[in-house]
């Protein structure tokens, strides 16, 4: 593990127990490094679940067996490795995943579509079909319910640092508990690149319903975050419902008033999550998120902020200081949404910058530049059109990540 | 101006005089550093003029003057000032440009609407009104036929090399010269980030038919390269014909045969420029192109290939000398084109790596290793599923590319 992020969060949370979960995590031999790389938790019998993936047209096998699974809606074992992704592994991955969700079948006995896989690590070196498989005896020992610091481990790649997020929510008069884990560093854009997520929760809630509180929470945490554009084969999202703890009123639909606080909980572990990921991007120095509001839409919105979130060259001025505005500008109009430069206004750290299309005359750049040197950047953009707003999250771009994305491989 | 890229050409080349062309370049103290930075080109009367520009939807007031004009189709003065863009100055800076337009129309004895104008350099710095139109006598009185390296180095920036390139080319039995100079090294990616360039030939070719050519060769040169994937708010591209050298054949459609050998020529100039700029990207130590073939149509394989081309994780595994053609898998996946896993074959400088969706077991890691650690690097992609083909060009990403703009403006 290179040296840990400054970014870093002063310590990984304390995650308590979500009743019919267990997890383990160990070292297993699939890193060459030897640090820790398979993570499998063993869910309660009449464990719901939902999953969001990577929108890449060339995904992993592991992928392609989720997405084929999770119509039923059904789990009973999660199981990931890091250290090799099993992505463009042709055929022989396919039954690699098929061997390793076999082995895990019979070993917990139940159906193999509700073992679930994710694997991350480098793309294109086969896995041998036993590989996983044999290791599952003993990480069954391991099993315990207060394993969360191993499992956040074992899921890492490039990370700096291990990442966990709970919320306890109330559903009725019941206390119910979420928690996640999360990996993710580089090769982080919408949808999803090189990251994983793996929330469970004691509620008891449909698995439809559950897809839709997903892919709500998705699009406005893990999908509104870039480091560097690129995508991976591997994303994973997977949010796991035991049923275990709770006691609470039947949950039928996604608009049930008593899912208000869940909503709530669910957002800001997926929002904890995916910054901290940003947080741990390759190289970052700073934290940047990006306000766009006033654009002809939500989506508008979004792809402006994703369009400066993406720019090299806004990215490379956070990572020198510079309140460079004109990037900024230049950002708003390649994002290919409707924008009139003289409409547009742009602030730095709450500090106004334009009106008018043009610099305003008041500007405090001094404010600005002391802004620009903290560790965490704010730029608002309002296009002045309209009421569409989103808020995305990025990195600076600085030496750091070249100097790991150019040596990475060998 | 840093130190020169070492993908540069061995040394500008001789452009001879274009009949109907005067030039000068020269320093006005636009640039702090005193170098050189304005270019004008005085035309004579009867010049074709054909353009094209930025798809940034916040483009500069000089962007907005020559879209403006250009429907009319003549040219008398091109006028170029490195230094300012003269971007998101607001009115102020449309008055700017209204301002050198009209003492550049006056001296010359032409309409204002055959006065082009362009500008490229900070963004958002106000430009005092009379700034550029002060200069225009002084300048009038260098021009001459010969002074193509002076043009070439007024309108550069951060580049590191001046740009030209001339081929000539027989319509009928007369032969012609196309000339061309550009500038650009970064924000550079489709359509025409931070790039400049302009052509002149004295062949006589209506404004109309000369607009056919040209759209059609930035398209497969300036708008099939990319740096960084940021887009300029200036970017333009001007050719015109003087018309004064020639007693070809007339030409009155952009299907008349008698153009083949121009636009043979013209595909040459504008594809020298565009690869001359990737040579000189920002921090650029390799030029990588990249050949995608069988893809479902043309404009597949174009974002196949562009969406290789912008990931930063195959710039620097590039920078690294890294042959990681997972990574090229990767940004396949993400290019949302169609694509088959199992179908893709990649190569790297001719060096088989992929077949079946799965590494070849042939592949010669150390042939394709010895290709990536020389300063030119080919990408093959084939996507197996039908003929559109596409070539794109770019350069790695760098340690160098950090510090030229993280430290740009200040």
């Amino acid at each position: 593990m290179t040296k840990k992020s400054p970014l870093a969060p002063l310590k990984f949370p304390e995650l308590p127990p979500v009743p019919g979960v267990e997890i383990a995590g160990a070292a297993c031999g699939l890193k060459v490094s030897g640090r820790p790389d398979l993570f499998i938790a063993r869910l309660a019998p009449g464990t719901t679940i939902a999953g969001a993936f990577t929108r890449s047209l060339c995904p992993s096998g592991p992928v392609d067996w989720c997405r084929k699974i999770l119509p039923k809606g059904k789990a009973r074992a999660i199981i990931v490795n890091s250290g090799n992704a099993n992505a463009f592994t042709g055929k022989a991955g396919d039954r690699t995943v098929e061997h390793t969700v076999k082995r895990a079948a019979k070993l917990i006995g139940c159906p193999q579509n509700e073992v679930y896989i994710a694997s991350t690590g480098v793309i294109g070196v086969p896995v041998p079909p036993d590989h996983i498989a044999d290791k599952l005896p003993g990480m069954l020992k391991l099993l315990a319910e207060d394993n969360w610091p191993a499992a956040a481990n074992a899921i890492l790649t490039t990370d700096t640092f291990p990442k966990g997020s709970v919320r306890s929510a109330r559903i009725g008069d019941t206390e119910v508990t979420l928690t996640g884990i999360a990996k993710g560093s580089g090769m982080i854009a919408p949808d999803m690149a090189t990251m994983l997520g793996f929330l469970f929760t004691d509620a008891k809630i449909p698995s439809d319903v559950l897809q839709g509180l997903l892919t709500r929470a998705v699009d406005d945490s893990f999908n509104a975050t870039t480091v560097d554009g690129d995508t991976s084969t591997s994303d994973t999202v997977l949010l796991c419902a035991t049923g275990a703890g709770a006691r609470h009123p039947k949950i039928t639909s996604a608009g049930d008033t008593h899912l208000a606080d869940f909503k709530r909980a669910l957002a800001e572990v997926t929002r904890d999550l995916a910054i901290q990921i940003v947080r741990d991007g390759e190289g970052a120095q700073k934290l940047i998120t990006i306000d766009v509001t006033g654009a002809t839409s939500r989506q508008a919105a979004r792809k402006i902020g994703l369009a400066i979130a993406n720019s090299p060259l806004v990215k490379t001025a956070a990572a020198g200081g510079d309140p460079n505005w004109g990037r900024l500008v230049m950002a708003v109009g390649k994002a290919g949404q409707k924008a009139d430069r003289d409409l547009l206004s742009i602030s730095i750290g709450g500090v106004p910058v334009t009106e008018n299309g043009q610099l305003r005359s008041d500007y405090d750049e001094t404010a600005a530049e002391a802004h620009m040197a903290g560790s965490e950047v704010h730029f608002g953009v309002d296009i002045g059109l309209g009421k569409g707003r989103a808020r995305v999250w990025t990195c600076d771009l600085t030496h750091g990540y070249i100097t790991i994305n150019a040596d990475y491989r060998t």
